[in-house]
């Protein structure tokens, strides 16, 4: 499903790295590593709750029919993952009935107020997402929708039109939630934002969309059991993730993740919370940075080919893309571009790919991991997001660092407590 | 105008740099150093051709009558300025009656197709805008929407759709634009395309989206006279040239641009082609990142305050927002969050700015370089491209390369037009 190519890559010491591979997945499967308490992603797409996915499915079907937008109100984990989804599987203009709007995720006054105003005149539902309820952002800005949806459909009105995504038993959000009625969706207790697009905290906002979340959970399924191997030579999560820890032994300060395809843009924002906030602890940890190819040639390319040496690209490309066009032949020919009539747009893009891949490895001397996916379906988002959380873990432990907590994404936030006057 | 603190960096040897800096002034102001055919954006906000100008406005006025769609076709510095500008000064969901998508700028067959059929029922006008003409992903995109507009309009209809921003004189779609008839605006020969926002190819996508550019023009102006000083101390344009510098000395690797307003999301993006494709050169240059705040706190967070220690960060802080709000009190404070009513907005992400400031700088020890805007206005966006069009010029000659030109993209569209099988 998923291949890496090492080939553009100097990683010829990864089979060292078997034993040390096999002695990590052990902690992983015994649940005997540091972290060991948000393991419940591993194998979460065969071990979800049935029940609560129904109901997950009932909701979307309800708010397709009532909503004209629905606003995902959430930060980080909370989505990071849904969007990636939707605009990887969906792409950046689909026709859709259902708006997906994004708040929650910002202080910026601007942007709360004008996508307040932008659909004060739509149906609006909304799903607020926070595990403890008491993010600030996220905090905000639901009370400015729920007076919102109350000004517009009365108090009992706006209740029907809220879904909260919560803790299963405490919380501020959840007390809330459970006084006012709305209908509840649950955060499990041993997944983490980062690694929760496959819960309720994606698949709502993604079945919203109108994606088939079956076939993620199929594709994640497929993937965790893949992946669940200690033998490094035939696990390609646990040989990209070796991989990325030998390129930081030859100096390498950051990973450029690289696409090529505009509607994998928001994917790579998630990986870059998912690798970055799993592994940058303790002064350690690659920074880890995104581009999007074409378009981002043409302003970071410089750089990459020839710029500071601090780092390597991880390509993940599309074998299949979602819409191709053929391009057309032109009588005149005024600009030159007949050479081209015939091939396919994705052709050209493949072969700007290669070009690059060749560019920056042979003449710019900057490793390139590759990893290819068959298409942009479902089933293959699944599968990804299951590749690299497993590839996370094995990764940042060999780091000997915890995978699974935050401890530094406290610090500004006791300081902005204080200076706001929390108590 | 545009303030710099450097309190929270360790920048002790600025004005070691005095005398350096005068030096590469005068051979900016005297045009002797490298690349010096390309210094025309220097006094361009004062020696602009008048009439040229002229006929931008008159053009966007007939654009605004005629299209619901303007397509902006172009890559690299011939999209990101004018994109950067529009989203900053008007933020991320204006109303507008006109509106502006982007193409030409990927090979991504989705993202070109699901545009095609999204601006199908709409009345369109394009902006096709290569100095050469021979830029593939604009060549291609561009006769797309030329068969576009002549299958909807017909030969001659679609021609007065049709304004190339092109060579003055030679060139591909000079030559295609001369004769098909298509009005055109011209690319000056000493403006490259990561500065020329100021000129035709950033004017006009500006001017149709109903933003005063007499007022950017005027703020680029007063910069460029604030700036065309040789005293370092008096000279902030200079003293962050000079401080970008010094922290590369400090083995920092990566200059993280920083934003607490969602619509300069853009501006980073174009921010980081002036600066990574001004200097990565000759293995040289600090890698261009950027996050957004508080949004990406939630996700590169945690890697910036505890990571690997090769970054620090650049701040570019709005005094005063587009648009604000008072959080609103609730009597049931189901919430908790009644201890920010009666705030606004804005107040809370400036908290959230100085807690994560003191949190990074203090807790983390990542240096922070702060830039002060007044607010997001047409005058602050042209007076800070001209600030950073200043600061570049420095910062590199500085290094010791050549700011303006850009050897390395030239290397991928060889490979590739040989995989292509271009003659």
């Amino acid at each position: 499903m998923i291949k890496l190519d090492t080939n553009y890559a100097h990683c010829d010491t990864l089979p060292d790295y078997a034993g040390k591979v096999a002695e990590i997945h052990a902690s992983i499967i015994n649940k005997t590593g540091v972290g060991n308490d948000f393991l419940g992603w591993y194998d979460w797409p065969s071990s979800y709750d049935k029940e609560e996915y129904a109901l997950v499915k009932k909701l979307a079907a309800e708010i397709r029919q009532t909503a004209e937008v629905f606003v995902v109100c959430g930060i980080g984990g909370s989505y990071l993952g849904s969007r990636a989804a939707i605009e990887m599987i969906q792409g950046i203009y689909p026709k859709r009935d259902v708006e997906i709007v994004f708040v929650g995720n910002t202080f910026s006054a601007p942007y709360v107020v004008q996508l307040l105003e932008k659909i004060k005149d739509k149906e609006v539902m909304v799903n607020v997402i926070s595990k403890s309820g008491t993010t600030t952002e996220t905090a905000m800005a639901f009370r400015l929708l729920k007076q919102f949806l109350e000004t517009k459909y009365g108090k009992e009105g706006a209740k029907s039109r809220i879904i909260a995504t919560t803790d299963k038993n405490r919380g501020t959000l959840k007390e809330f939630a459970d006084k006012e009625g709305y209908a509840t969706l649950t955060i499990p207790d041993d997944i983490g934002g980062r690694f929760s697009v496959l819960t309720s905290v994606g698949l709502l906002p993604i079945a919203v969309a109108g994606i088939d979340t079956d076939e993620i959970l199929r594709g994640a399924k497929q993937a965790s059991l893949d992946f669940n191997n200690p033998e490094l030579s035939k696990n390609t999560a646990y040989q990209y993730a070796v991989c990325r820890r030998i390129l930081e032994g030859q100096g390498k300060s950051a990973e450029m993740f690289v696409t090529y395809e505009t509607q994998l843009t928001m994917v790579a924002e998630w990986w870059k919370q998912l690798f970055g906030e799993s592994e940058g602890k303790e002064g350690k940890g690659l920074l880890p940075a995104s581009v999007n190819f074409s378009t981002d040639l043409h302003s970071m390319g410089q750089f990459i080919q020839d710029g500071g040496k601090c780092l390597f690209e991880t390509l993940l490309l599309i074998e299949k893309p979602m819409l191709d066009l053929t391009f057309p032949s032109d009588p005149d020919d005024l600009d030159h571009m007949n050479y081209l009539a015939g091939k396919s747009m994705d052709e050209v893009n493949k072969k700007a790919c290669l070009g690059t891949l060749e560019a920056h490895h042979d003449t710019g001397n900057v490793p390139n991991l590759i990893l290819t996916l068959p298409d942009t379906s479902a089933y293959s988002f699944g599968y990804l997001v299951q590749f690299f959380f497993v590839a996370c873990a094995m990764s940042v432990y060999l780091l000997g660092v915890n995978p699974f907590n935050q401890p530094g994404v406290e610090v500004y936030k006791k300081n902005m407590f204080r200076l706001l006057g929390k108590k």
